[in-house]
């Protein structure tokens, strides 16, 4: 392994696993030691990504697997959904796929979501192991378990509570990633900072022109720490009974606008980037934080070039579009919210200050 | 509560439940305390059972929740597939159901086995209430956790291990079941006597009768005592690493016979019989059994009206359909085999054995 290769470790009782992040870590058959033995492991991607890693990928797994098989996922928000997952049942079972067999989910968040989620109902249950070459994956979605599909009537309705095996963040696969879902990916990121810890968001303000830049030793403190908060959140509550729901800061309002504009139209890390400015100025009005720390997190989020105004939907669209949110309960809908600056909670908040937030940040 | 309501424990950490078995418990309110509370409970049936009981559950409901909703999805396990799984995602979606909504199961293996898994899966998991009015679903497969959707390929290949909040099996709905799916429940019933308790076979043997009759002490301890065997094995090995395959017994034969001949040809307990038979005789020719074991559990089986003879696909394409059976490790088939009365294992075993079994016992 790297001299550099970080370890996190996930503490979930029998379902525990290690986070490693460094630079070089697809080049290094270390990074896959230790994993379960198997007839069969088999990388899910999509052709932009499997182009870029899947030959390298492929060949380490040859030294520990008989057979590996290859699937490519059509790429993208919109094709997260049963068609996708099902593509990956099928060439199991034709293949004769056990239960012992390993999946590697080799992408961004939409390929370790159906991946994760093809792992968990696969003869009941496959070992699976998380690849993130994204930001917003590593530092997010290929953190803490959770694996989904869309359906048209609503984005992850679908999905399971899993755990991987263990996740592999190499850096270099960042070299490749375009800016804009950079961008997305420090959506993401900055977001751990006014739930989780505000000295990050410090460390963010100064260091954005470094990650910009891909620098490798400012990415690896940044997804490590990343996955530090993620997991403290995580382990104190697997399935998002409670405190969990604080990660989903700037989604409720960031969800609406996906829906809203259709799937894939905006990256969700920029609905998030988005959702975020209107979810502390929600704060500021329910008297939580003063507007200075709106306009420091609005201005963070702009820098990283994340839109900071949603769509025209209207009001009543974007009302209609977050009752259906997971955090709803009884039709009433609920807001994760800055307490201060380092932390959050959920809350519910009146309809008309929900619509002023709405008219106050959109196009 | 019925004075004669039995109840069985299941032990699994934070997934405990009970098993409530007793006549009449669905016209008893009581049933149902302690159950969370939600908006809304949602009631999946087919529309043979819901026609003689859904009323009966809904009024009862609806001194627990406010709304109460009912999806029925068409009988068999032809349909024990995705549209039908959709078909629940779809009616929860637009009724705007939250991740608090609760899921009642009322029917047999198949709509246990499908609304299980949507519970598994709707917004990463909500709680479910398993109601099974077939003898075979209360005895064996509303207990333990299992739920899936068959795919085109396979039997039971998409699925999840996801535990109940409570499974209230009331004996009065089987007054109303067809005798060939009593037939089929006792196949799974006679199961845990060669597998987990000879004492238990013996009994089954001096009780057939009284079982036909469908006299309720008789039922009351038959599907107590079937329950507390398997929550015995189910509470050793939740996720089917090891011992818990031994309740495959007949299985793989059985699975072979269902897929071979189209599903919902034979009903699965039906298969289970035969398989059974065909299962004791490959101990049997291990040199696990004597031949009178195997004749002893033959003849009830027969008393049982199932069927001790397979159809003839012909050897070659039992063992292609056996090879996708979810024990199979590396292409090397697996079978559950009799070690002794009441003690089972899970061995490979020759293909020129398992060829002479399938001669031995087809038509």
């Amino acid at each position: 392994m790297s001299r550099h290769t970080e370890r996190i470790g996930i503490q979930l009782a029998d379902r525990s696993y290690d986070i490693l992040v460094g630079a070089g870590l697809l080049s290094h058959g270390p990074s896959f030691e230790g994993l379960s033995s198997a007839s069969h492991a088999v990388i899910v991607s999509n052709p932009a990504v499997a182009r870029l890693y899947a030959q390298r990928l492929r060949s380490l797994l040859l030294e520990r697997y008989p057979n590996v098989l290859m699937i490519e996922l059509r790429d993208g928000e919109t094709f997260k959904d049963w068609t996708s997952l099902n593509q990956i049942f099928e060439t199991l079972l034709v293949a004769g796929c056990d239960r012992k067999t390993v999946l590697f989910a080799l992408g961004g968040g939409v390929v370790g979501d159906v991946a994760g989620f093809a792992a968990a109902c696969y003869m009941r249950g496959v070992p699976f192991v998380q690849i993130p070459t994204t930001l917003l994956a590593q530092v997010d979605s290929a953190v803490g378990g959770k694996t989904a599909i869309n359906h048209p009537l609503g984005k992850n309705m679908i999905g399971a509570f899993y755990q991987p095996l263990r996740v592999i963040a190499d850096l270099d696969t960042l070299d490749t990633l375009p800016d804009r879902e950079l961008s997305a990916g420090l959506a993401e990121m900055i977001k751990y900072g006014p739930i989780a810890d505000d000295a990050f968001l410090d460390w963010i303000e100064a260091n954005l022109d470094a990650l910009w830049a891909r620098d490798k030793t400012a990415l690896a403190y940044a997804v490590k720490r990343s996955c530090e908060i993620k997991a403290w959140v995580v382990g104190n509550d697997e399935r998002e009974s409670g405190l969990r729901a604080i990660l989903n800061f700037g989604h409720t309002f960031g969800h609406a606008i996906e829906a809203g504009l259709g799937y894939g139209s905006w990256l969700h890390g920029e609905a998030v980037g988005c959702g975020m400015v209107m979810a502390a100025d929600l704060s500021r009005r329910l008297g939580l934080i003063d507007i200075a720390y709106v306009e420091r997190l609005t201005r963070l989020i702009e820098r990283a070039k994340l839109p900071i105004r949603g769509p025209a939907l209207g009001a009543d669209r974007y009302l209609e579009l977050m009752r259906i949110d997971k955090k709803s309960e009884g039709g009433e809908m609920r807001f994760v919210v800055i307490e201060a600056p380092g932390r959050a909670s959920v809350r519910p908040a009146p309809d008309a200050m929900v619509r002023d937030v709405i008219a106050a940040h959109t196009a």
